[in-house]
């Protein structure tokens, strides 16, 4: 096997954390919606197929403006096609939980309704970065996941607060996702140097805001809060699940086919 | 978009007869072993996962032997890995119905005892080509062919004249599967100039027996053999499903982002 010539130097959560922090949310943004536009053609009726594409179309666009400047920021020359097709699973730092498969509708939403409400708080957050590019990035996002934030709830309480069948399914989807949630907020020497440097909020700052706004629409929509577990993932690390390798694989088929190739 | 340094001519089913030809049996050998192999860790029962894995490496083995022939005959110096990982979907020359999805247990093994009851036949004829060293491949593939066969029709009889469940599903995937055999036996050019070199059969010399044994499996199965339909997939002449290409897509995955890599 020939070694990667992308491969990055195992230190360089260290010697890099700015360009780190932005991939950890560019990332996120990508592989969310790459998740989301799954729905195309399948959703359960055809405003909420146009309104998902729609929505997985913003987090493109979130996505490309942040690789875009993180490319910047590294200054290597890489551009939003290279950071998006031409990485490796292990190089991608987006949290575990936007790679799961999309599942049911419920789990779709409930996803939906927990990282619109993470980023609201994010891109608030990053309005007033030190870092103009940046803070011009999430001055537009902040506006889309809000709408993402009441889309999502709404059909959080329409299903949870709804048929036996649906409240079933929106209960087992909390099950699997809550687990995941733990991540967004764990924070390390990355948000930190961010937030020393006035670049963006440690992720920990995020939660109080977050829990209190999921706690009031888990309650809403008849849905317990699940019980704290242990467990954490550490896909912002580079360690993922075993679904984002079959979702680059299939993401990144058309660059890797025609190297180099553009529209 | 760059065009493909691989793309052949249209006219190579033509020029090359006996390369199509012997890519037509190589690909859907390729394609219904990287299906088969899906099940590893997944099938129903362990011994069954064992056995569907190692009847998966039969397949895979038969289709290296299939490619490397094909590509020595073609002279172009492409070998079996070149050609499974770097051609694109529309060079595949599989038939349909080997790139459906594998659906449930019964869908697999009602697909498996349709395809090894084609290949025994198809193998054993291959046994007395003109061409040494694909007779040669073919006397050893038959005996797995053969395998297989009784294999999947023990599985098909246990599962149509099983449970009421178990009967239902093989019933659907019958009527499913039914509509892609016809494309096993469709004649055309390439095959009557292989069936004139004395290279192999003309598909159509293929179906009595074929037919027969169906007719006795199905029978033994209490599954009522479905009506012809006017149906026709067209995967031999590489114009595919919408679900090889995500297959090829992960498939390939390996090769693309390492080219040239060799274990």
């Amino acid at each position: 096997m020939n070694p990667s010539p992308a491969q990055p130097p195992a230190d360089r959560a260290e010697a890099a954390p700015a360009l780190e922090y932005l991939l950890r949310i560019g990332d996120t943004c990508l592989v969310h919606g790459q998740r989301l536009a799954e729905w195309c053609g399948h959703a359960p009726v055809l405003e909420e197929d146009i309104a998902l594409a729609n929505m997985a179309l913003d987090l493109i666009g979130q996505a490309r403006a942040m690789l875009t400047h993180a490319g910047a920021v590294e200054g290597a020359g890489r551009d939003e096609d290279r950071l998006a097709f031409l990485r490796e699973e292990r190089e991608f730092r987006n949290v575990t939980l936007v790679e799961l498969p999309r599942g049911d509708f419920a789990f779709t939403m409930l996803r939906q309704a927990v990282m619109a409400t993470f980023f609201s708080g994010l891109w608030e957050a990053l309005a007033g970065s030190a870092d103009a590019e940046l803070a011009g990035i999430a001055g537009k996002a902040v506006k889309e996941a809000r709408y993402h934030q009441r889309h999502a709830a709404d059909w959080v309480v329409r299903l949870g607060d709804g048929t036996e069948e649906s409240h079933r399914r929106t209960a087992a989807a909390l099950a699997q996702i809550w687990p995941y949630t733990a991540e967004l907020f764990d924070t390390d020497a990355v948000d930190e140097a961010a937030a020393t440097a006035g670049l963006g909020p440690r992720w920990s700052a995020l939660q109080p805001a977050w829990q209190q706004s999921m706690e009031a629409l888990l309650g809403e929509a008849r849905l317990p809060l699940p019980a704290p577990r242990a467990f954490r993932s550490h896909g912002r690390r580079g360690v993922h699940s075993e679904h984002l390798g079959l979702m680059l694989a299939e993401m990144q088929h058309l660059q890797r086919a025609y190297p180099g190739g553009v529209w």
